[in-house]
């Protein structure tokens, strides 16, 4: 069964509705297209804030946001909330896990990237990566359930390992997660127990590189590590993590007792590149045109944490959301040329609008090209520009107040340890 | 090993931090007393609002607070999170989960109740109850997976079923469940579907009694009654549910085809009789005597949910919210009195403010004593209420705003499908 039998418009199916998928969707809201946005989720999470979530900072409702609800305006689109299993391409066909097909004129591939444990994915259950919300979730349980073992724990050695938190990767995830724990426990719970003093835990940043967040200059790199030894966060740089498991990593010759682990480290693309028998980088992604399009397929087009498209500096472009949305909205562009007949938009450019990353309550690091802040004013444009990009008003404005209201009182957050039962 | 070592003041155990165990535990912050709370749970549940959590209104962390929070301020309390699985009234102490024995002086028993299935256990998997934040998450995901898989559905009568929705259960949580789904499917999903039009969605609310609201004068039971009819809601009345499975309800000799069923009929106390070795009655709660107190043991206890307490009238105090609170506070007051030597209270005597219930947005009936009123009056009354009541200054903001929102908008609300993966 097909879902768009309207032989007289093309049919576009997109499948993923991270920031790509979505951006493309509304850039076709008036084009005269089908249009199918197929995900296995039946909301678009705001994943730059999935740390605060990790972090009992905010609610799962308040990152994400119905497809539906987000598409409702556009008349053309239809959402369909189904796993997509298999890309016939010969045929123009998506199949879904039910076995569904769905023909397409025109394919927009966005489905995102997981974390790479580099050849270690026993290290997963050890160390959970942080890209869905059921990550974060456990992620909070664990860090939270980590406090309340250690308050009854009579053994200083296993408190002290309880009170012990390991991030791994030293990139915008880790780091905000580092600055994030650190400050749930020196100032968050501060109070809130009587055997233990939240005030003794230890977290440790590590990266196997030569310092935090390569991909800003070197100057906020250090400003960042600076603030995060103020807040108590011990850096390890240069040195790979060589063991995990429960009870804590190895990071070169030395040993941390940890119970909780965080992965952070490394992306690997999703399966498409398999679903479309593409050529992919090490790093999964499937290599695109200059026009984001699969080569020897016009028709297909690959965007965002699954594409590996060129930067015109002889590397590829990163991972990052406004890459994901300049992306879709050029590809809507491109097909909506290619339906008028009109010529074909130039080849893509990303335009970088500059990258931040927080480190804990009001401090942070941004980079505009050349120029570059850190403190509490990189902090300030951080949380105004998160909060302008949060879809929904709704969302933002709870966000805002939850943010107002814990940075005034430290307030007691989401504290919730959920699905602690099978 | 005991978790109390102060020997010169009396240890209180109170086992269950829901409305009954906090109030006692807050009525003690000031007496000459050790206090541990222990609960399974690191939160505090608003369990009025757990159905809007299930329909998609609230988050879970709106109507949850952490313990710790709550009781930072009394410094002579301790919480421990863990799942106590052992009374032992001969020696005083209860067992933890873990293997850990706390002694106790003073002993509070307030774990509450569950739904019961009157004997048909198997009934819960295709009728999950509203008790806990997992199950509102469960039945959040049943019914908005329904409309999901109703809008790629093919099969007429699949469709249908797949859009009609049983509530079995005519008390509080029913009314408010069912009248919460009517609106989400005729309000909130209004626009959202290409395929399928929400407003086709079939409520039935399904009672064994004569009548809605039974604790409510039959005026408001009839008003409730009427205003579910208004917004699309049918009514059963006098029949029960004779069989029931992942496919619907068998209501007297009537059929109905449902893929989504929420049980909210019936409760049984928790295994606290089992601990205790006490009599209980046909719910399952424990018979106190009229200083709360379990028969034969002064030191012990039982209050809210899990007490079968005399009403003063022939029959017993019903589970409600402002029971447990009074009790809570009084039994506090029994224990103070005891330790500083002063005659005892007089029996516990449950003072009635008054009882409400909502149907849908902008109605509600409100009984109090032998005043009752309904409609958009008694629902503001009962929003007032419940935002006064709700813990926590945040939570009673951002839900106050996420109302008003949701008021003027018909917002897209909470509509998260997690957990969809083992």
């Amino acid at each position: 069964m097909t879902v768009q039998e309207n032989a007289t418009r093309a049919r576009v199916v997109i499948v993923g509705a991270g920031f790509g998928g979505l951006s493309c969707a509304k850039a076709l809201a008036h084009e005269p297209v089908d249009v199918t946005v197929i995900d296995r989720r039946n909301y678009h999470l705001f994943q730059p804030l999935l740390y605060q979530v990790a972090t009992a900072g905010l609610s799962p409702a308040q990152i994400a946001q119905p497809i539906r609800a987000i598409l409702r305006g556009s008349r053309n689109t239809r959402v369909v909330m189904a796993r997509v299993d298999a890309i016939d391409t010969a045929r123009r066909r998506v199949r879904t896990q039910d076995g569904t097909e769905t023909g397409y004129d025109f394919l927009i591939v966005a489905t995102g990237a997981r974390h790479a444990y580099f050849g270690h994915d026993d290290w997963e259950t050890a160390a959970p990566g942080l890209k869905k919300i059921e990550d974060a979730i456990e992620i909070r349980r664990r860090i939270l359930v980590a406090f309340e073992q250690a308050e009854s724990c009579a053994d200083p050695a296993d408190r002290k390992k309880l009170l012990s938190f390991v991030v791994v990767g030293g990139g915008p995830t880790g780091v905000e997660m580092a600055g994030a724990i650190a400050e749930l426990a020196r100032k968050t719970l501060k109070h809130d127990f009587r055997t233990i003093d939240p005030s003794d835990t230890r977290v440790v940043l590590v990266e196997a590189g030569a310092r935090l967040l390569p991909a800003f200059p070197p100057r906020l790199s250090e400003a960042a590590r600076r603030s995060l030894l103020r807040i108590g966060v011990e850096v390890r740089l240069g040195v790979p993590v060589t063991a995990c498991d429960r009870d804590g990593v190895t990071v070169g010759s030395e040993r941390i007792d940890a119970a909780t682990i965080v992965w952070g480290a490394g992306v690997a693309a999703s399966p498409a590149a398999r679903w479309l028998q593409a050529e992919k980088d090490r790093l999964g992604r499937v290599a695109v045109g200059s026009d984001l399009s699969l080569p020897g397929h016009p028709e297909i087009f690959v965007i965002g944490d699954t594409a590996s498209a060129a930067d015109g500096k002889g590397g590829t472009l990163p991972g990052l959301a406004p890459v994901a949305k300049q992306q879709g909205a050029y590809v809507a562009g491109v097909i909506a040329a290619r339906l008028a007949r009109r010529a074909p938009p130039p080849a893509f450019r990303y335009r970088d609008f500059g990258t931040m990353a927080t480190i804990g309550r009001g401090a942070a690091v941004a980079s505009f090209g050349r120029f570059g802040i850190s403190g509490l004013a990189a902090w300030l444009m951080w949380a105004g520009v998160h909060i302008l990009f949060l879809i929904g008003f709704r969302n933002r404005l709870t966000v805002l107040l939850d943010w107002l209201w814990c940075y005034f009182t430290f307030g007691s957050g989401v504290r919730l340890i959920t699905n602690t039962e099978p």
